[in-house]
């Protein structure tokens, strides 16, 4: 059952034996997370992956075509032409690396025609639905609130390939793409495919999108390499904190809608606050208030300001404070996000950041660190430091959902599984030529069958179902010496296939 | 590098893929940890993994011939025969499932010729030094801190290879090797081998070993499939937790010697005391006060119990009180330990408990829970509960060692690896027919290359060297689509050979 989600080589073997992954989200209804799925991105394979929130298990891998650096993930959260449409039922998913497109060998000495595009996928059979080509680097993603935008925060608009073609412009963008239109336009037949790919592919290059009123994407300067990109829970503005520019950018949705309509200035005048937080801002979370909290790596500290303020600033007002507060934080923080944050429902009650760098924080353990995530108090004016807690280098993303939007299932029902052996009597030993299944039932502490015979050469399945109706009785089944090992939860059936290679006896045990 | 310690297949592929981990034991000079070794059992594929603890990374993993089952492992304390040798040089391994020796598909259907064998290996070189041939099923293992003896709990002392074979006989076995007596006999040439193994295999079966003046091995009977033997931190007992009786048995060392010099009486008199402690006692461990605390399985306690109290009890001593404090804690406890309780300085401060079972105790993440393990204070008369944390499932066993015997390095020295690329300027790619080999350094932010052109089919090895000094400035080096991934701390090389079977650009980037 794994290697069927995670894929695998003609020879049987796994397609992929590592991955990177980076960013979870959750899929939502009205406006806020309804714990039916979170995905979570393989940057080094072009993978997303679906996470069942009622079992807390994987449950589908795609790998998408035409792209490298699968980067940020954002589900929507309303139907871009049916409002009616309130929950997730797409997913927008930046690539980080251009390539030629097809990527077979062709192009290579001709870095302008490599392309980046994002990635239009189905909630729920997790195809992919279109992508649309776009410029410069693609690295987070938000969506709108009211299902019609999607946008990330984009490096390298100079398109270059080298890491120090990459920083020369002053200003990058944050990119934004109107759903319907280019829904509309792959309807409308305008898109290609490569290679083998049937994926329609939209053109969403600047060149190509110049007149506002049938543009598919809009490009949005702000400085300078610009890294995450957040929505504010009044579904108001989109906020993308500048990286190497000591500035957040706050730029307002409704200006953006006015623009695709023809009725805006340039993108530029979309931006309505850009002010300056410290240094190194790297993403921006929210506590429902109208407060902005946002991370800085070079500073090591978390700074607190205030929205509405920041507007006003930028119009002029001298007398506005725009910074509340700052605390020092653990070294080089990075993500941070605080509890309900990037739903209606944020709740101004806890914060959470990732640091880099935990240096003498926790014991050392060699050349590798532990690394730090600290939670705050942010019900107050001030933050608050509560707790530190080690976590894996280095730490990424995380989300804070509330428990009560989280139900999980404890058991499964017997029946769920077609291949269950639900009957001990049904327990044996079937062989058709050299393919052999062996039918078991488990109860703890025995498994149903004492031990089974094969010859050398068969290929066997295992086929184990846990009787057990106990909460968290996982059984586990072990094959000494055969790599294989895996658990079957209370009520669950799970099955393996191995060849039997090796002649002798091989204990099988419950490893759990 | 990783793939030389964790073994392939001829072609190429890991050996193994899955593992099941148990029991990390630490070594010793002068009867407390020296912070040089860790070892941890492979009970899936009879394999032990040793970790430097300069570093905290596996440095050699041993698969055991002869054998299944590779359950507890414990360094001896001391050598068995030279006392002024004062450190741990061997390594004692029980395999707890018995198999025909060889296992090569004979005696399948003979059970009474399987066999279970303990193992002594070599600390540094990790080569296994000799096996003896023992009955029953081995569990967990202790060494005496004056480097005579191993022992391991038994069960199965019926030799049976069904569930309900393994639970028939009131009593099994705390099983003692002499140590010095095995390597003599092995000297002497009173060994066997088995199949393609060249590991001397010395007989240490009961039937074998009935004269004590000559006997390799001591039976020393008790109740019932216990689980668990530990060293008290005086050196004077083991002490043997009795799982289906609510027994711990206390056996007296030097009775033991005495009983091998043949100036014993019966190995059952061995047992000094045998208090009831209460229902499914699995582990225990010590405060170097003379008490000791044991896990109850079923009555989800930990019992704090006087060791010679016991004693005097077992004499007849009615007025004795040997259970002193009971203390609920999280469901089914299995392995538990004190601060430094496996070395003579047990320091009776801290005691950590590891539950199979944690309920509601954290919030439901599907059918598979986390765990809990729970921190105790045992400075005082009673046990308090200070702390919980959730483990992953099934939370199995651990040590606590004292931060200041723990002298981890931070930083490698680029001279420590002959494959270094030790300066920017040797960073190249080189060709010998298809095999390509790229040299790369790196300081954050960048590689030393900003590409590399290879030819589809070439073998290709990527060495990539780590010029930073600071540290944690650790780098992590991916390629799109290759499945290859990997870390390279601050002066450290590191290298990884694959095949380029596809054509394209494939971005390589850091994944730290």
């Amino acid at each position: 059952e794994s290697k069927k989600i995670l894929g695998t080589k003609p020879d049987g073997s796994l397609l992929y034996t590592t991955g990177d992954s980076h960013h979870p989200v959750a899929s939502y209804t009205d406006g806020t997370y309804d714990g039916k799925y979170a995905w979570t991105n393989d940057k080094l394979n072009s993978r997303l992956a679906r996470i069942r929130l009622d079992t807390f298990e994987c449950d589908k891998i795609t790998e998408l075509p035409n792209v490298q650096g699968l980067h940020g993930a954002c589900p929507d959260k309303r139907d871009p032409v049916d409002p009616k449409i309130n929950h997730t039922t797409r997913l927008f998913v930046g690539s980080e690396f251009a390539v030629p497109l097809p990527n077979d060998g062709r192009d290579l000495e001709k870095p302008e025609k490599y392309a980046s595009l994002v990635t239009c996928l189905d909630a729920e059979t997790m195809e992919v639905r279109w992508q649309c080509r776009v410029d410069g680097n693609m690295d987070l993603l938000a969506t709108s609130y009211d299902g019609k935008l999607a946008a990330w925060n984009q490096y390298n608009s100079e398109n270059g390939v080298h890491f120090t073609e990459m920083m020369v412009a002053e200003r990058d963008n944050v990119v934004f793409v109107n759903i319907a239109r280019v829904e509309q336009a792959i309807k409308d037949g305008k898109f290609k495919t490569y290679g083998d790919s049937k994926v329609p592919v939209a053109d969403g290059t600047k060149e190509a999108n110049k007149d506002p009123k049938t543009a598919l994407i809009c490009y949005v300067p702000i400085p300078k390499n610009p890294h995450g990109v957040n929505a504010t829970p009044d579904g108001k503005y989109f906020i993308a904190s500048g990286k190497l520019s000591p500035t957040c950018s706050v730029i307002d949705l409704s200006l953006i809608l006015k623009w695709f309509a023809g009725e805006g200035k340039e993108p530029r005048d979309i931006v309505v606050a850009e002010p300056e937080v410290g240094l190194g801002p790297l993403h921006t979370t929210f506590d429902g208030k109208g407060n902005a909290y946002t991370t800085l790596f070079l500073d090591s500290q978390v700074v607190k300001w205030d929205i509405e303020a920041a507007i006003k600033q930028f119009k002029g007002d001298k007398n506005v404070k725009v910074v509340l507060d700052r605390i020092d934080c653990h070294y080089q923080p990075g993500h941070l996000n605080a509890s309900m944050a990037e739903t209606r429902e944020a709740d101004g009650k806890w914060l959470v950041v990732g640091s880099k760098f935990s240096k003498d924080r926790y014991l050392p353990v060699g050349p590798l660190h532990d690394e730090n995530e600290q939670l705050f108090d942010i019900t107050g004016e001030k933050m608050k430091l509560l707790a530190d807690h080690p976590a894996h280098p280095e730490p990424h993303d995380f989300i804070i959902v509330k428990r009560d939007k989280i139900k999980t299932r404890q058991v499964y029902a017997i029946d769920e599984f077609p291949n269950a052996v639900k009957d001990y009597k049904d327990s044996r030993v079937d062989r058709k030529g050299n393919k052999v299944t062996v039918y078991l039932a488990s109860g703890a502490p025995q498994f149903s069958l004492g031990e089974f015979k094969v010859k050398r050469g068969d290929e066997v399945t295992v086929i184990l179902t846990n009787h057990d109706k106990i909460e968290d009785l996982t059984h586990g089944f072990g094959i000494e010496k055969y790599s294989v090992n895996f658990i079957v939860n209370p009520g669950e059936t799970r099955s393996v296939t191995f060849k039997a290679d090796k002649a002798g006896v091989y204990w099988c045990y419950c490893t759990h």
